[in-house]
């Protein structure tokens, strides 16, 4: 069968391209082996999602007292937090397969590999079958990076060590839990799991937590975290897993961390393999596909968008990206920008940010202020009985604009794209002061951090 | 005493003017006779939001099930509702009285009344002594209105008919609540009443709640309230108050609801009376404060922001109208717009809309589209339980921009802001669809709406 477009994947990456592609009337494949929907929607961010709101629904009647409620009692059944999210897992995934029937492109839930090029186009096979096209998008996505350290092959094996993919099946609650990486999922997995009553160890190699966010952010995340009770051992690194615990090096001394099961995050990696890159001749690096601005690869016709590319591994980096890809595949000249792409960690306080963090500033050689207030300067905040939390500014003192914004405190995850459209259309200060923000309302913070600007 | 400005009112838009007037470096007064804040801050929009996530708390205690989640006994305890609420006013009304002070303006708590011009500037007396300056911003808010219906006079004196100032200090639950007006602050205090147990009806003369809120939104809100339980009588006339009833006519007959207390969120009305506009020949319309796009009134240095305008009578319409008077009073032009101020109802599901309904597009005569999808296309809202909202976009099809947007469902509250920067900055609807929105999240909405539009 010939097609003008085959997409390899079906996560938020692939299928977007199918209805998009589908729409716009090219004669689009879209084959996906596991689930429509890809990790994120199936073992990621959604199904996450779903659990984290069960513990925040718990989390509200265990500190009943502090909103004049009186709560006997209050327990989760995990069972029924695991029934839920299949449930909701289950509806979405079903509407993105409805929306792709209505985009009218087809799809294939089968393994495929590119097997090469002849007249007719790329040689995709799948299932014994072969499909040519003139193009071709790779969005097979990423896989959790297991490391090869002694015990886990064996605890992987045994359904003693998980990754993202096993954890969100958990029907029991362990008594213990190591996080081994205190990246985004590693710190919303503890999240949960300290809710739910889990005494929580998270192990990571650098000094400090979730990876790339701004550093007064990360150590306000992790205070927080620590004074509800889950350890944290920076600067250290893992050497052996056993049946009960994990076994770490820290400051040069051997130290054991008690662990009913371990979850391993400490990165993701691009699914360039198996899949006949080679055949084809697409370039990879450290294990990505390089793409350039218009998510091309070097070979022509060949697009790769979403995490296989190693750019920003984040479902709606992935989107955008596909609708530059498909754009550029229908003629349309549109170009991928890094600079406004959000980020959230969906924590209890979240964090939400976008576009330069202070180090980073620092690094680019910006002429920069930094502004940085309480989120106690927004009256629902407070209201709410919010704690702790702060808003901080980067704002390029030459062009007058924002670089990047940095909140940790409730909501931000939902009123952050409002900081993203600021970075991306690179508004002025002086612009942006005339904006109305409702009132009373915790995006406020922005105004408020806005007008603090000297 | 002589000051560059005084600043009749200590509500948002007052307490704001002396913050940026004395910043500014202008000799500063504001005048306030109650509580610095205003109404919104100490019985309004910021005391509500503390009793409607009170409720909220009580809402997830006993929906748990949903979650997971077992509770026995889920109980409120009214009088720590409001002793926390008191907590909250009294920690925000403090901080804005640190942030007056830091801004070196002077402040005093008592009556005050214009007593006309000499040659030193407009005369303002206040507890027998005299201030004068050269600017004057009047910035006195407004009041509930009450209507002179048969027993709403003794109710008022007797404690049985409330207002927005009453109702947030009511320390028992009663057990019946008649809400008479379905507006905004009536909606609010009958969610809150509802989720903690009260039986509420709510009698509207209109044929729809929410005031000027689209019409789709309007009826979704109400249909979901009255699965909770509430009544309401729309198209509905009070006629009397008793002690146990309000009595009303509806459909030509006179019916009863039983009434505990009453609720009286009718309306308000700018506070213009008996603060001496006459003696300096201030205009008013229909009892309001005239101003222009600089918030001047008709006589020369005298401006007026805030609910006393009429216009907008919400508390971040006022900061932004203070804004434009204080930039206007320095000699820097600002002009105030009315096109992208976003409205909020924190209903639980939450409504936030911005620009133009679907009404106010076909009534202005505009050449428009309109696009209505359900929130589930959102994967946040379906992972956390949400069900029945919308999203509906009003479409400028000539300028290719967004009009109007209008969400009901959670968080609409926090992320509305990102649309009225859309609105607000005119942005082309090509120019969306290139922002990159957070995943998984609510305001994803809006991007999904947006790639609807035909």
């Amino acid at each position: 069968m010939k097609y003008d477009l085959i997409v390899l994947g079906g996560g938020p990456a692939g299928y977007l391209a199918g209805e998009r592609a589908g729409h716009a009337g090219l004669k689009t494949l879209v084959i996906e082996e596991r689930s429509f929907g890809g990790v994120c929607l199936n073992e990621g961010c959604v199904p996450s999602k779903s659990l984290l709101y069960c513990a925040k629904a718990l989390d509200y009647a265990k500190h009943g007292a502090d909103y004049g409620i009186t709560v006997k009692d209050a327990t989760i059944d995990q069972k029924k937090v695991i029934e839920r999210k299949n449930k909701v897992v289950k509806t979405l995934v079903s509407g993105i397969e409805m929306q792709l029937k209505g985009s009218k492109c087809d799809v294939l839930k089968e393994h495929a590999v590119i097997a090469g090029k002849n007249a007719e186009g790329y040689i995709i096979e799948a299932a014994g079958k072969q499909y040519t096209c003139d193009k071709l998008l790779i969005s097979t996505g990423s896989e959790a990076v297991v490391p090869p350290i002694p015990g886990v092959p064996e605890g992987v094996k045994s359904g003693h060590v998980l990754t993202n993919r096993e954890i969100l099946d958990l029907t029991e609650i362990p008594k213990t839990l190591v996080v081994v990486g205190g990246g985004v999922i590693g710190l919303e997995m503890a999240s949960y799991f300290n809710s739910v009553g889990t005494e929580v160890t998270v192990i990571e190699m650098l000094d400090h937590i979730a990876g790339p966010t701004d550093s007064d952010i990360s150590a306000i995340l992790q205070k927080e975290y620590e004074k509800r009770g889950i350890k944290f051992n920076l600067g250290a690194k893992v050497t052996k897993v056993t049946d009960k615990n994990v076994e770490f090096e820290k400051d040069g001394k051997t130290q054991k961390a008690p662990a009913e099961k371990v979850l391993l995050s400490i990165g993701r990696r691009a699914r360039t393999k198996e899949i006949g890159l080679e055949t084809i001749g697409v370039m990879c690096e450290r294990g990505a596909i390089v793409t350039d601005e218009y998510m091309k690869t070097n070979v022509p016709g060949v697009y790769a968008s979403g995490d296989v590319n190693g750019k920003i591994m984040l479902a709606h980096t992935a989107y955008r990206e596909t609708e530059v890809a498909i754009n550029n595949i229908l003629g349309k000249r549109d170009i991928m920008r890094y600079d406004a792409i959000p980020s959230v960690i969906y924590t209890n306080p979240e964090v939400g940010a976008v576009g330069l963090t202070e180090k980073a500033a620092k690094e680019g050689g910006y002429d920069f202020s930094v502004v940085k207030i309480p989120m106690e300067f927004s009256g629902r905040y407070v209201a709410e009985g919010g704690k702790g939390g702060i808003c901080k500014l980067i704002v390029d003192k030459k062009a007058n604009r924002l670089l990047g914004c940095h909140v940790i405190g409730n909501y931000a995850s939902e009123f952050i794209v409002a900081a993203s459209i600021l970075v991306e259309t690179q508004m002025r200060i002086d612009d942006i002061k005339e904006l109305v923000f409702p009132h009373p309302t915790v995006c406020e913070i922005i105004r408020e951090a806005i007008f603090q600007i000297k």
